[in-house]
């Protein structure tokens, strides 16, 4: 499912990011959304728990994206390998809208409860991510490790890639911090 | 300054923890802490800003032992090295008391907003160790990598102590932990 496609959820996502862009968070109510997105504000909350949800929606399909990844590494693959495939589905999902990416996170870092939520779901990310690695047949604590370093990384890579200069490569810069992980070690 | 010291910040601390065990986090009253401790209400709130931050309040004097820690490393010190002279200062700090610890972390773990605070205050724990990191000489995103790296072996690592069997030492599992990265890699 696209994020540009005329369904309701995505009208809304893109309404609720314009407004929170334009007006600030904590000045945009949920009806304000419902208008700019031509629907009523039943049909948001059918969609989204509160005006907060709406900014995190995507992390789980980022979670799915993930964890299919990892799941799609080939068995013979170490659980960092593994992790590796995680990121790199991860890129795949993410990296061709810089212009979302850098909205959504001046959104985020401009109020400390999204940041709080942003690192919750991070957390939550990588619980998932280390089930993942443990599924693959790798026990703790070695699970929990490669899955939190993958996080760290992506969490240093992907920030690397919004503040950048344009044009970048998600993939790749994920790839580079990956690497520059294995230089610290 | 020790824990168990009779000052009244070391008895709320205790007599808050001493409740939340006994009967919960959520049915516990700052009045009910003040009145195990001895003192008054106002007491308590000329210390804590709520009866949430009386769990917390331990991770600063953690935070300032690493950050200690991290600047008595050698100055050839690698960031890695230095962060792992983070967590011998943090293991020095924390590994004797793992009673402490385990009643602490079983009233967080039955609360997900205690649950959400330790992860935001680890959060926290890892952008002061990078920055601890960068007035090294180290630059991003070395710095932040080699940070959140040594919070995840942390993270792990003490978790695998406090529900581990008794008689572990901390400053070796947190060791082992980190071992475990360089293994992975």
């Amino acid at each position: 499912m696209g994020r540009w496609e005329p369904d309701a959820a995505g009208r809304l996502r893109a309404a609720a990011l314009d407004l929170y862009v334009e007006q600030g968070f904590e000045q945009t109510t949920v009806a304000q959304i419902a208008e700019r997105a031509g629907v009523t504000a039943r049909t948001f909350f059918r969609h989204f728990a509160d005006k907060r949800e709406v900014l995190f929606a995507g992390t789980e399909v980022l979670e799915q994206e993930m964890l299919a990844g990892l799941a799609a590494a080939p068995a013979g693959a170490g659980p960092l390998e593994a992790v590796a495939a995680a990121l790199d589905a991860a890129a795949g999902f993410l990296g061709d809208n810089l212009a979302h990416s850098r909205r959504r996170r001046s959104v985020i870092a401009a109020n400390a409860e999204l940041r709080e939520r942003e690192l919750i779901k991070m957390a939550r990310l990588a619980d998932s991510l280390a089930q993942g690695v443990r599924d693959r047949g790798t026990p703790d604590p070695e699970a929990r490790l490669a899955a939190e370093v993958g996080i760290a990384v992506f969490r240093t890579g992907f920030e690397r890639w919004v503040d950048g200069p344009d044009g970048g490569d998600l993939s790749e810069v994920l790839r580079e911090s990956l690497a520059q992980v294995r230089g610290l070690i």
